[in-house]
């Protein structure tokens, strides 16, 4: 049994095209087990955490963001280091995102050509051109796990001519990426967009998985659009899909969309939700479901976070009145334990709905996770 | 050989009433060689690291400050929870300051009577009202390993009849604080204050003296006097002190101040140059002496801050270049990355002066720190 690649290899393990699968990414250092959950680490760093901490909690990779250590970050320098896991010191498996959707919600002056984008830096108000060519070239640069093209993400409304054209020219830019590719066994995964209409997503799935990428990421979801038709339009992707490749869906999500997506077939996931959260004061727990330590109640609460965690947090001995105390102190301490606790009940999360469906007992995990969370 | 006491006990090994001197302080959870220094955990807390962290990078004890956690901790709380150590999860040892120095620095609208003082929170703005026996009780509440007694610090520059009034108020403040005190095995140091006239400091240290605390420590320098003045009262002060108790000179300092002042007979530090510094950016080494993360030439720099350093940041391989690119960015990491490794340097200062002291080799060492940092 192969237990690593040289970059990126996706298993499936059991299920098919929809319903719950496992599987399991082989990559440089190892192996990921699918359902998987991966934080963002924006700039190659999950924000508060050190990488060996990310690994203490059982983070297994990082979706990081080209566009950001691009603008902000050294590549040649980080080319002649060995790339952006010898830079970050992390060994886990690393996605770069392209940047096509933080371009268009962060950058400012932007504009969507033929040739690629247009825009001026948030950081320093510099102006940069970035072509879909050119993104490939920076990721092979970082030399992460996997590389994603540059695409066009439409916004939640937006019409029906404008979500036709950014997905016409998003496949003709993967065209040109697929070209400019200099190392070809970097995992790359295409990115399915196609708006918000059902057809046009399912035509876009059909286009994207003809130019054989190694597997598929589904963007542009969660932007705004109400949840049933997220989970409509990503079951319709899925179904396009091949069975043998992934499905990552991109910046989703929680509990309760993670586990409504398994249910139809999806294998990975990154997002904010337990950083961000946790930096706000959210808590995730298997018990109370979510508690915010900003509640004046935990101000008296000699118990920790959640009885019976393994967190750092939690098996440290950490009350959540000492934790409420740091945050109201604003130390950045309360934030990295609060975040190494949601962390690793997103680990503890995806464990389970691998365990569940190894059992064929998902069916009561997603109610209790429903329960617990809502399915909103 | 003992190696432990129920909170606080300093015997001196070698040396005498000045000129460099080696001791232990046993406390509760061990032993403490001296000449020590202390980092500034000014809530429980060094900022952005964790106490097992702490622990990592040799650190043996923090200062903490009654007057920030009295105002924005839950003391009844903290007290039923077994005290500050384990609110906060700290096996070292804990020095609580009075507060007296933070009120008069921090506290807003302010009034010092016979009777203590009255101030208003910096944080939300109510209104206080503390007097030398509430400090003690409250430090006996949090249950430290060394309490301090409440003082009045004169600024610099102030007149000789406030100074003297100053010191007059504290000692009559340390007469109610002994009477005041029901934890007489918890570590009680008496703090010299006395203003910037020799013969008044050596008067206020005589009298300190009188009322038999458990060591002293030296308040009320390094506040914008000069630097030739403030070690020529520290000595007038280490020369009226009885020679086989401990000497902790509070506030102070950069690795040329506390090798000056070891070699005028000092014991224990406590600063936050080492984290408010490395939060600035500013690092110390063996080699460079002190560099700055902000430099440009860092952004280019593949190396580790120092070559050989075991601290958490330069053994764990992060580059000058990255520690600058996540500094640039605002991530927290860095800060915490750029503490450890200060505080793991003077962690090592603090060996090579009790290794240089036990060999006779102490001039060596102290020009070679004057060397790297310069006097001043």
């Amino acid at each position: 049994m192969a237990t690593a690649c040289s970059y990126f290899k996706f298993e499936l393990i059991q299920g098919d095209r929809t319903g719950p699968r496992l599987g399991r990414i082989l990559f440089r250092h190892g192996v990921v087990e699918t359902p998987a959950f991966f934080p963002v680490g924006t700039v190659g760093t999950v924000k508060g955490v050190s990488c060996s901490e990310l690994e203490a909690v059982g983070v297994r990779g990082m979706l990081s963001n080209a566009f950001h250590i691009y603008l902000r970050g050294n590549l040649d320098l980080i080319r002649r280091l060995g790339g952006l896991h010898n830079f970050v010191r992390f060994k886990g498996m690393i996605i770069t995102d392209s940047g096509g959707f933080h371009i268009k919600s962060l950058a400012q002056h932007t504009r969507v050509t033929p040739e690629g984008m247009q825009f001026s830096s948030p950081f320093d108000g510099s102006r940069h051109f970035l072509s879909p060519e050119e993104v490939v070239h920076i990721q092979e640069a970082l030399d992460s796990d996997v590389k994603l093209p540059l695409d066009v993400c439409p916004s939640y409304p937006e019409g029906e001519k404008e979500q036709e054209h950014a997905t016409r020219l998003t496949l003709q830019w993967y065209e040109r990426a697929q070209q400019a590719v200099k190392k070809p066994d970097q995992g790359f995964l295409g990115i399915v967009q196609g708006g918000f209409d059902e057809a046009l997503r399912r035509w876009a799935a059909r286009e994207t998985v003809k130019f054989g990428f190694h597997g598929y990421a589904i963007g542009g979801l969660s932007v705004g659009e109400p949840k049933h038709l997220t989970f409509q339009l990503l079951q319709a992707v899925n179904e396009e899909l091949p069975s043998e490749q992934i499905r990552y869906l991109m910046g989703m999500g929680k509990p309760q969309d993670i586990v409504t997506a398994v249910e139809i077939g999806t294998d990975l996931f990154d997002c904010v939700i337990p950083t961000r959260n946790a930096r706000n004061g959210t808590l995730y727990t298997w018990k109370e479901g979510v508690i915010r330590i900003r509640n004046s109640s935990m101000k008296d609460d000699p118990c920790v976070i959640e009885e019976g965690c393994r967190c750092p947090a939690c098996a440290g001995g950490y009350s959540r009145a000492f934790l409420a105390y740091l945050y109201r102190c604003g130390e950045m301490l309360a934030l990295k334990l609060l975040t190494l606790h949601n962390l690793f009940f997103f680990q503890t999360l995806m464990n389970r709905i691998r365990e569940a469906v190894k059992k064929g007992t998902f069916g009561e995990l997603k109610t209790q996770v429903l329960d617990l969370f809502g399915e909103d």
